[in-house]
């Protein structure tokens, strides 16, 4: 009897994108261009965290946009309306984000003229979590409105992720969230992750992921190559 | 204000799709191996179909099979007890097949030792229908079944395919299938289909399509170069 030849296409896909997309990170750093990978649930607030990242450090630093979504291009109307350089990548029915994409995206930028880019990938807490996308730091939102058993459902994601921004904690109070219980959580899966609480409509707690935010991009803009 | 530039990735995946199948086509031509593209919903018989095709034209043509699954490889497994070569693509989650992994899998057949590959498409009537896989025909099957409306539900589907097999034609008998309609309906999307009613069950219908593909196979055998 014949033997069955098998070819395993996500394996294959997933190792290509790991490999584009640390070239797309060595060649970002060596450019000292931060780049932060920001992904949540749709409606978590991954636009809202942008807007008000962009008002505490656009004076700082020079910085853009790429935006991902699957059909139209409403987030990225909202980053130019600011005058910040803004790619908008639309899949057309794909749920998320990968090197490839990123790396067209990057060649619409003027790296010169940029510190630090911010990817706003496409709302969904499963796959973005699987692609690399070659950013030298990866960041989720968590809303309050979500409940605190997301890292029970989604640990790829909260396992992946450098930063935990826990947003609309507005809604805290009067809801059963518990925020001990999801730190314990999402530790006990990713003991380095960093985890803010903030609230993108009051601006409660913005200022200290800010002002992590902006280490991390010092830390790209001054690296010294050791060659 | 800043303009937002625009990458479109769906369009640009189809693009470099259609170029890569075109090749495919034309390279396959050159060796002389037809390249059948067979696709269905779930369970509409692509199997059956194969399995009662090899039948036929095993003794006549040298054979092999392209098996597309998201997760299995049952189906491979029932050719590989043919004794006839078969290769089986894993999505791992992709609903279609494209032309890259055709790429792939036709590098681990012998262009040689074949005269002709049938590739069983993965089970969906909407996203193989805009995937080009570079094959010589592509011929789609509806079971009777799923009835007679289904042109009207994926245009695109019935609009693309050389040849519409209606499979299960014994449910015909007590069911509301009307076959006059269903052929109205597809020869106004694309006057140019053929279609054959079949039963892969009784083998009803079976020679008519093993003897047009029979002629299909010998012209790309028998194909001569104008150069």
């Amino acid at each position: 009897m014949a033997e069955i030849k098998l070819i395993d296409i996500k394996e294959d896909i997933l190792s290509d994108n790991q490999a584009l997309a640390g070239q797309i990170r060595d060649d970002l750093r060596g450019k000292r261009v931060f780049l932060m990978n920001l992904m949540a649930s749709p409606g978590g607030g991954k636009t809202s965290l942008i807007l008000q990242t962009l008002k505490r450090l656009r004076e700082r630093f020079r910085m853009a946009v790429i935006e991902g979504d699957i059909d139209s291009q409403v987030d990225a109307e909202k980053i130019i309306r600011e005058d910040i350089p803004a790619v908008q990548i639309r899949t057309g029915g794909f749920c998320h984000l990968d090197a490839t994409m990123i790396e067209r995206a990057l060649k619409e930028l003027d790296m010169a003229a940029l510190d630090a880019i911010i990817v706003e990938n496409i709302g969904n807490l499963v796959c973005p979590a699987e692609f690399d996308i070659g950013s030298t730091r990866s960041v989720m939102i968590l809303s309050v409105p979500e409940g605190d058993d997301k890292p029970l459902k989604y640990p790829l994601m909260f396992s992946v992720c450098d930063v935990l921004v826990v947003n609309k904690t507005d809604y805290l109070e009067g809801s059963d969230f518990d925020m001990e219980a999801l730190k314990e959580r999402v530790l006990r899966l990713n003991p380095g992750i960093r985890i803010f609480p903030v609230s993108c409509r009051t601006g409660q707690g913005i200022d200290d992921w800010a002002e992590w935010l902006s280490a991390e991009i010092e830390k790209i803009k001054n690296w010294k190559s050791s060659f």
